[in-house]
């Protein structure tokens, strides 16, 4: 093992699971072994992953009985559907309770495997292996796994841990700049919402980062999944505290239902939406226009958009956010910057101070 | 409230709650309204018990927001795109996470609307009204929600707690008398599976019971329920004590997989089931033919059938059986009787003597 190689445990009580974070993890057979308990063994993967990692893993897994699934890749396979052709292929198998599934992939081959996971004769296990950016900050830590609606993103799913969460960082070489940078509005998240100190850090090795340093990349992520798992310790189910990490997802999840799926990345929607809330936190008198100036700069260093591309209609977007799950009995409920590293959720804001936000970027 | 009434606290930590066991509570308000904390409510019902029951439930909901979706009648609507119209239904009515679903049917409409609930944004509330005695005595408690899969019974599905069980036992006067013998069926099983002096009871009182006598009813749902509740308390995810429930499932679900659904009903196929696993039983040296006589006794003076109406090939109900979810790493386990009233599960029966039942039947 590398000494870059670090450890984090997940505080969920019974249903708590250690998170690896190093190098050439995919190869190493232990890390898999001592996670799975039964003989049968399903990876889930995409067309784009399979060609560059699914051998790595399968020999990893020499022990078991092993089936594999490739699925298409992109967002709109996210779907009952698609989740679906896995309870086909685990029946026409005859996997049982004692069989693990593999999320080999990113965000969406975790929420859908995860999904299965959790419905597949009412749960078997799963391990996430994630290979973007975005799945190793977001999706590795929380359990949330479901599936995207015509109506309205991950509207069906289910809270599900996983039994481990292995990270190879290897696997960020073969990952676009752009889906990179995605991955880094996560990341960037973290400092804004709550950790002043990280948002330095960020700021301070950007360049390094964008260079896809190593220990760096390690290190970010490790934090990243820190700062997460402790908001979520404390708030599995989502009733308080963990509405924080929807910073920016709001108006993220509105950006990219008026758009529809594929034009942009989640994570260019959220940096769009993280701004967009800096703003009507500006607005509602909490920010400085240097702090919105310094989070502007940090999210364009990462190549990350801040405005919006083409003109919409402010009305379109205002209905597409409001299908947004964070509503609570039809109030609009979002989260604002007290200052920087500090966040709240609060739905008495001033309405006019929201048109103005949203007229200002549409 | 009439004396008779009885409230039952299934005790799972923080997902205990209620079940109300008694004659008119269909019309009595507080017991939904101590129950559903949010504005919008969804009644999911279908198209037999709508015309008898939702004008009723509707009324005691007079202070919500009330949404109704009807389903076709039948087990083979238990499906996954059964699951999806809810999902379509409760997104197009902008329905948030803090909605109540309130499943008022028998088993198929408690096991969707579950499933429906436990998904839907991750996880929202929902009431059980069970109509059927099946029902009343089965879903009640355990928390299993799902739908079928064309490969199998009850493939997917969520372990998911209801805030309240409403039982009116006046709904039972509109069941057919098949649909009562086949609840019976799961009544009887608790006696088998774990209580002598139950079973006494109920062949003391059968005739009465047969008449539908309301105080023996609620005292007879009354201590099946508490008999699951107790044995669910232990394995709230079917990790080991709570397969005894599974008595008679086995080669039951084998049977329905079988005849394909809608020959028999299930507390039907439970019924010969429970009959062939008790002379498996025999046949393994625990039960004499004298407590088999009497399985035999008690199941037909409630109706019930013990053989097969037509025959099958043995391998054909083998295979049907081994999908079942029973079966760990492929090895078919079995519920059996030490005696009457103490059940055990075993992997290590003579193969021999499980071929001489299933051949005795087909």
């Amino acid at each position: 093992m590398s000494n870059d190689q670090k450890i984090l445990n997940v505080d969920l009580g019974d249903k708590s699971y250690p998170i690896y974070i190093g190098c050439n993890l995919l190869s190493q057979n232990s890390l898999f072994e001592d996670h799975i308990s039964g003989q049968q063994v399903m990876i889930v993967t995409n067309s784009t992953v399979a060609p560059l990692y699914l051998d790595v893993v399968t020999k990893s897994l020499d022990k078991f009985i092993v089936k594999v699934v490739i699925l298409p890749d992109g967002e709109q396979f996210k779907t009952l559907e698609t989740t679906n052709l896995l309870f086909d292929a685990l029946l026409q198998e005859k996997f049982d309770r004692s069989a693990t599934l593999i999320a080999l992939g990113g965000g969406v081959i975790g929420d859908i495997t995860g999904f299965a996971a959790a419905s597949y004769q009412r749960g078997i296990n799963f391990i996430q292996v994630p290979t973007t950016l975005l799945s190793q900050v977001d999706s590795s830590v929380g359990g949330k796994t479901g599936v995207n609606h015509e109506l309205g993103k991950n509207m069906i799913g289910a809270f599900y841990q996983p039994q481990a969460v292995i990270i190879d960082v290897e696997t960020l070489r073969t990952l676009s700049d752009r889906e990179y940078s995605a991955g880094m509005a996560e990341v960037i998240k973290y400092g804004l919402l709550g950790n002043i100190e990280f948002l330095s850090h960020i700021e301070a090795n950007i360049d390094s980062i964008m260079a896809r340093d190593k220990s760096l990349i390690i290190d970010l992520v490790y934090r990243s999944c820190k700062d997460k798992s402790i908001i979520v310790s404390q708030d599995e189910f989502e009733q308080g505290k963990r509405a924080l990490l929807n910073f920016g997802h709001t108006f993220g999840h509105g950006i990219e239902n008026t758009f529809g799926y594929g034009i942009y990345l989640h994570g260019e929607a959220i940096s769009i939406g993280m701004y967009m809330a800096s703003i009507l936190s500006q607005f509602e008198g909490k920010l400085s226009q240097i702090d919105v100036d310094r989070i502007q700069s940090i999210l364009s260093k990462a190549n990350l958009p801040t405005s919006i591309s083409k003109a919409i209609k402010s009305e379109k977007l205002i209905q597409a956010m409001s299908v947004d799950k964070k509503a609570v009995d039809g109030n609009l409920r979002l989260v604002l910057l007290n200052s920087l590293g500090d966040s709240f959720v609060t739905g008495s804001y001033s309405q006019e101070n929201l048109q103005k936000v949203i007229s200002n970027f549409c």
